[in-house]
């Protein structure tokens, strides 16, 4: 085989075979074929396509390029929850500790911010002390104990994609569903679960902006899972504004532990919510949506959920005493508001420039290697179709230093639309995509 | 500006302005820009296309990376002839010295044969002594003198093109319209001649399989060459059969020498003088094509043609004393010949197939270091449509050593069709497109 041959058989919109896609990725991984064939590759593959096999050769490799964790006996059932990022998606803290309540082991491998989407890793270690770098033991032993294991990835799983990744990055390969569904999938199956819930962002402030490419991905996501015959179901979820009132690290993090004590902000809960029954459906539960959240609003009353969140904070090596009243440990070194313009409904968030406002004030990184402000951040003080008046304040910044604030303030200034005209506000649940 | 966004702007489709093509191209060829992003943008050009500004400012871009050649006022009018590769095709060869007779000057810069298709430079060197590389001071001064200037590319043309070509080569982008058209005319275009005659080649021995293509790749060099005010005409000719019988380096300068001593072979003869004609009408020429034909006809006759070419020979260094008889100076060191399986007429010659042939018989490279016999090669008997016995020499081969005319002969055995019925001979000229 050569790989030339292979690039022009995907550029001429041919199928490959399974040998064809294991050659030229395992060749990759092993550095016996440049960059600059498989860019070619993935860029042909980006604009003809994968199909439903293809995608599942492609991601089989890139999964059996590295190792696999297989999970005790007595952790099961244990689940894995993706999403594909938005701004202010603090969903994986929210739920793996309610969902440890009623009896559901969560697992996952998270990633850093990059761009303008947080990343649950640098949410987490926004909190002093907390490593969130967990080796396989310490995976299968924290999840017995405590229920919950949220680490960042570990090196030796699926190498492949790493490198692809890198790649596509800086050769405008990145947008494609079939390329994105099997680098989702390499780490994910990575992880012997029984089941993913996917919870896929549209919107404004989504890699996904419309309802039909998310489909697309649910599609292609749930036809792969199958092929491996992994359960799994997709959630479309809304990203026309950001979810909660925080957005940030630390400050993620003091509502996380808000919404374990109170069950708000209520967009929080319609989300973290959902994912649960459905996580409960994908493993046989059939006593109805409602009996499944009375169980998790009890959870949340007796304080169990907030509970299993601080144990895992603990188990991490994170410091629990600054979570027990985390507003008055919030200090950031420089801060600000911005007021609204006009007196009206909120009838538009451009929330990819509020998750870049984030970042400019020194909660996320552009480039892999910078540096983040735990405290850096934004609040939001009025949902989407709320009524605001001229003069009030909708955002709060908290950043590291004055220029960086003011410049998060002009680019906040630009992201939001008032309109006189009433406004409903969005339903945060879009819709389910099953097989 | 960022490559990745170019890149990803491309792969949308969109058209890239002249400054966005001159940084891709002109931070490649000053390698700051890796070869992964240019593959990729390779990728999403050839399957997305380059209209003519785009190809335009592409083929400005690589033919500023280098030199170009002005040609003294005496040497006018300079006309160069570019064929997209054939096999078989020494018309470079027989139409400059037949020009020269009647007062046109041809300057060309040759390739070598790479792949199925010989190339003139290997062609010329295959006469002992003749050193076909010329510096730019040579190419004035030789063109004065001889009217015939035929020469390696020199180092300093169109750099951009080389490492371009290159990449295109490894990464299934080579049978891209606006690619080929770009990396022709950087390098035609660096020869500031009166005019250029492209000889497209269209059939089973050519890079061009169909008509179709063939006009598009003629309207796309048409539409470059006008922006660039440079007079330019195609003519298509068929390459379905090896343009005259023999094909190779030094069994090829035994059919030119043959040609200028008799205007034969017939094909040869029809490809040779209606380029010539259409050289003429470039410059102006009028009197019709009978008078033209005429004139070239006693430019043969009278041997000035035969001589213009010696000259030619004599001024590169080469030995022309091997060239007053040159069949006889033909000494392969193996040999063979494959006789016709049935009785009928010839249908068919998988022309690429024969080149291949020759190439294993030595006459080629498959790769740029490769080592050419120049003695190597092949006699085709009969053309297309004559009738022949079973049994009757089809091909004489000249070879190196056993084993490769073996694997030739074999090659050769499947490289035509015979059939009962009376089949057409195809007509050389196809046809000429104009702007």
């Amino acid at each position: 085989m050569l790989a030339p041959d292979l690039i022009a058989k995907k550029r001429d919109g041919e199928k490959l075979s399974r040998d064809e896609i294991k050659f030229l990725i395992e060749s990759y991984t092993a550095n016996k074929i440049p960059d600059y064939q498989i860019s070619a590759f993935l860029m042909a593959a980006f604009l003809n396509g994968l199909d439903t096999d293809e995608t599942f050769w492609l991601t089989e490799t890139m999964l059996h390029s590295g190792k696999s964790i297989k999970f005790p006996k007595n952790t099961h059932p244990v689940y894995d929850k993706h999403s594909t990022g938005g701004v202010g998606d603090k969903i994986s803290l929210t739920l793996s500790p309610l969902m440890a309540s009623v009896g559901y082991n969560i697992a996952m491998l998270s990633g850093r911010g990059l761009g303008h989407t947080g990343g649950t890793l640098d949410k987490l270690e926004s909190i002093p002390g907390l490593n969130p770098f967990w080796t396989e033991a310490q995976i299968k032993k924290r999840l017995e104990k405590c229920r919950i294991a949220i680490s960042g990835q570990t090196r030796n799983i699926a190498p492949a994609d790493k490198k692809i990744y890198a790649l596509r990055d800086l050769t405008g390969t990145v947008e494609s569903i079939p390329l994105i569904t099997a680098s989702i999938l390499s780490k994910k199956l990575a992880l012997e679960t029984d089941g993913i819930i996917f919870d896929i962002k549209v919107g404004s402030g989504a890699f996904m902006k419309t309802k039909n490419n998310a489909r697309r991905l649910a599609r292609s996501l749930l036809g792969v899972c199958g092929k491996f015959k992994r359960p799994a179901v997709c959630l479309l979820t809304d990203m026309s504004e950001p979810l909660g009132h925080y957005v940030g690290n630390f400050t993620e993090i003091i509502e996380t532990i808000d919404f374990l004590k109170t069950g708000e902000p209520e967009d929080v809960k319609a989300v973290t919510f959902r994912l649960g029954y459905e996580i409960a459906r994908l493993n046989g539960y059939t006593d109805g949506k409602k009996r499944f959240y009375d169980r998790l609003s009890e959870a949340l009353d007796s304080r169990e959920a907030l509970k299993n969140f601080l144990d895992f904070v603990k188990i991490s090596g994170g410091d629990i005493k600054m979570l027990s009243d985390p507003k008055s440990c919030h200090k950031p070194k420089a801060g600000g508001k911005l007021t609204a313009d006009k007196t009206g409904y909120i009838a538009f968030y451009d929330t990819e420039l509020i998750g870049k406002a984030s970042l400019v004030l020194g909660a996320g990184r552009l480039k892999i290697e910078d540096k983040i402000d735990p405290m850096a951040g934004i609040y939001i003080c009025k949902e989407l179709g709320r009524k605001i008046k001229k003069g009030e304040t909708l955002f709060k910044l908290f950043g590291s230093n004055r220029k960086a604030v003011a410049e998060a303030k002009t680019m906040l200034s630009r992201s939001y639309k008032i309109t006189k005209e009433r406004f409903a506000s969005p339903r945060k649940i879009i819709t389910l995509v099953e097989k």
